[in-house]
C-alpha cells in the first residue's frame, strides 16, 4: 500500500499486536524518512517497510534499514541483490511472490518469510489466485514460513488462510478504508460502497504516470471512467501529449474519483465501514479464533 | 465436468459418502441415459447431474428429471425458466454462480445450494476468486448453504472452504485425474505435471468448437499451442475454413495435446497422483478432518 500505509496506520497494527508495514512504494527516500519518524513516535513495537523490487536500489535499502526496522518486504521483482544486505543488518527479510518462479527466488535470496499473493489482492499483483496458491507455495517452501495476501478482510479468511497451511495473513484494502490510512476520505467510501465485481486487473493507471512495470504485474483498481477509456488502448495512452498528462496528475492531486485511480482488491464485498486500525486487528483475531474454536462441531 | 464425469466417477463419489454428479454438459440426452444407467448399475446412493443452463431447454430438463436424481445443477445461464419443473419433482435445486448478479438471480430462482465457483476452477467459469468471493455469496444467501468451488484439490482446501462459511466443497480437476474419469489417460498425465501457472483463462476453444459461449464466461485450460496459436485472434478463428475445424476436431478424437484442449482449473500443483475416486473422497476428508482437529493448538 504505497503511499497510502504511512507511519500512522504502521503504528496502530503493530500497537494493536499485528505487523505494520509502511508502504514504502517505489522508494521515495524523503516521504520514507517522515513516515517512520511519525511510526516511532507513537509505537516501540515490531513494525517494517515494503518497497517494490524493480524500482529501488541499493541506496534506497540502505536508506531504509537505517531505520532499523524488524523486518523489510520485497515484491515484484528479484529479491536477491538486496538479501545480503537486509539479513546481515539483522533485518528479517519477507519476499511477496505471486508464483512458483518467484517463490524459487525468494528462497534462494534466503527469505525469512514468503507472503503469497492471490489475483484478488488491490494495487499489484499477478494471475495465481490465492486459495490455490497458498497450498503450492507452503509445499515447496520447505518449512519458510507463508503468509497468505488477496481477498482476505475479515477473520473468515485469516481462519481461511490458516487451513491452507499459512501462517497469518497480509492484509490490505481492508486498511485502506481504515481511520488511520493516508488514503483519500473519497476514495475509504468508494471501497466501503463498491462490490467486488467492480474491481479490475489493468495497466492503465502504470501507463499513464509512466511507471515501467513488469508486464507480468498489473493493479487491481476500482473500474471508473478513465480505465474503462483507456483498456486496451495502452498505446495510444503512453504517449499522451504532455497537457493530457497533466490532466490526469491534476484529477489525482483532487480526488476525482472517475479518473484517478482507487487500488482496491475483490474483497470490498466484504468492507462496510471505515474503522480504526487497531480495532479491525482486534476483530479480525478475534473472528478467526472463534471460527476455529467452533470447528470442533464439524469434527467428532 | 461435461463428459468426463460419467456413470462411474459420480457413482464412485456418491458410493464413497460424497455427492457424485454426471457432467451432463451441453445436454445431450443419450449420453445422459447411457451414463445414469451406468451411475445406477453401481449405487443407490443419492447422485446428481449438472447441467449448461444456456444450452438447455425444457425437454433436456425433463429428460433428466426422469432418472430422478436427487440434485440438478445448473450453471451459466437464467436458472429461473428451470427451477420449478425441477422443485416441483422433489429434484434439489443447485445453482452454481460466479458473482453477486447469478447469485440474486439462484435465490430468486430459489435454489436449494448455492456453489460460489472461482475463476481458478478448470473449464468455464468467471473472474471472482473463490477466497473473497464465497464469504461475499454467504453472506447474501439468506442461510440458504453455500459450496465453494475453484482451486480446491486436497483437505486445506475443503477445510478453507468451511472456515469462509462454505458447507462443503465441489472439486473437479482433482477428480479428472481419477481412475473413473473419462479424461484420456494423456490428459490425466498432464494434469498430474502441470503448475497452476501452466493454466490460462481463454475463449479459443469455445470458438473453435463455434459454442455460442456468454462472454461473460470463459474456460480456464492447459495452455497448448492451439490456444498460443489462437489466443486473441479468436476473430479469425470463428471463420476458419471447414478443412481446418476439421483437423481440430480429428486432434481431439486423437488425443493431441499440442491441440486439443485440456480443462484444468489453478490447483493441479496439489495434483501429484491419479487415483481412485473413492479414496479422494476419503484423503480429501480424513485431511480436512485432522485440520480442523488441530486448530485447537492455535487457539487457547
Amino acid at each position: 500500500m504505497g503511499s497510502v500505509s504511512g507511519g500512522r496506520l504502521a503504528a496502530a497494527v503493530s500497537d494493536a499486536g499485528g505487523l505494520g508495514l509502511i508502504g514504502g512504494g517505489y522508494g521515495d527516500v524523503q516521504w520514507m524518512d517522515a513516515e517512520v519518524a511519525v511510526l516511532k513516535s507513537i509505537t516501540s513495537r515490531p513494525w517494517g517497510i515494503g518497497l517494490i523490487t524493480w524500482s529501488i536500489n541499493a541506496a534506497i535499502v540502505e536508506a531504509a534499514l537505517r531505520h532499523r526496522p524488524h523486518a523489510l518486504m520485497l515484491s515484484f521483482g528479484d529479491p536477491r541483490p538486496y538479501a545480503q544486505a537486509i539479513r546481515r543488518s539483522g533485518c528479517k527479510l519477507i519476499c511477496q511472490v505471486q508464483g512458483l518462479p518467484q517463490a524459487r527466488l525468494a528462497l534462494e535470496a534466503g527469505a525469512d518469510l514468503l507472503v503469497a499473493q492471490g489475483t484478488e489482492a488491490g494495487g499489484h499483483g499477478g494471475q495465481r489466485a490465492t486459495l490455490p496458491l497458498v497450498p503450492a507455495i507452503v509445499d515447496m517452501a520447505g518449512g519458510v514460513p507463508v503468509i497468505a495476501a488477496g481477498g482476505i478482510a475479515d477473520g473468515r479468511g485469516l481462519a481461511a488462510a490458516l487451513m491452507l497451511g499459512a501462517q497469518g495473513a497480509l492484509i490490505g484494502t481492508r486498511f485502506y478504508a481504515s481511520a488511520e490510512s493516508l488514503g483519500r476520505e473519497s476514495a475509504k467510501e468508494r471501497i466501503v460502497a463498491a462490490s467486488g465485481e467492480e474491481t479490475a486487473r489493468t495497466r492503465v493507471f502504470d501507463v499513464v504516470r509512466r511507471y515501467p512495470w513488469p508486464c507480468l504485474y498489473t493493479g487491481r483498481a476500482l473500474v471508473n471512467q478513465f480505465m474503462d477509456r483507456w483498456e486496451g488502448l495502452e498505446g495510444a495512452l503512453a504517449t499522451l501529449p504532455e497537457p493530457r498528462r497533466a490532466a490526469y496528475a491534476a484529477a489525482v492531486r483532487d480526488g476525482d474519483a472517475h479518473t484517478a485511480m482507487v487500488w482496491a482488491g475483490e474483497a470490498v464485498d466484504l468492507i462496510r465501514t471505515v474503522e480504526s486500525a487497531g480495532a479491525l486487528v482486534a476483530q479480525i483475531g478475534s473472528e478467526a479464533e472463534a471460527l476455529l474454536n467452533r470447528v470442533s462441531g464439524y469434527v467428532r
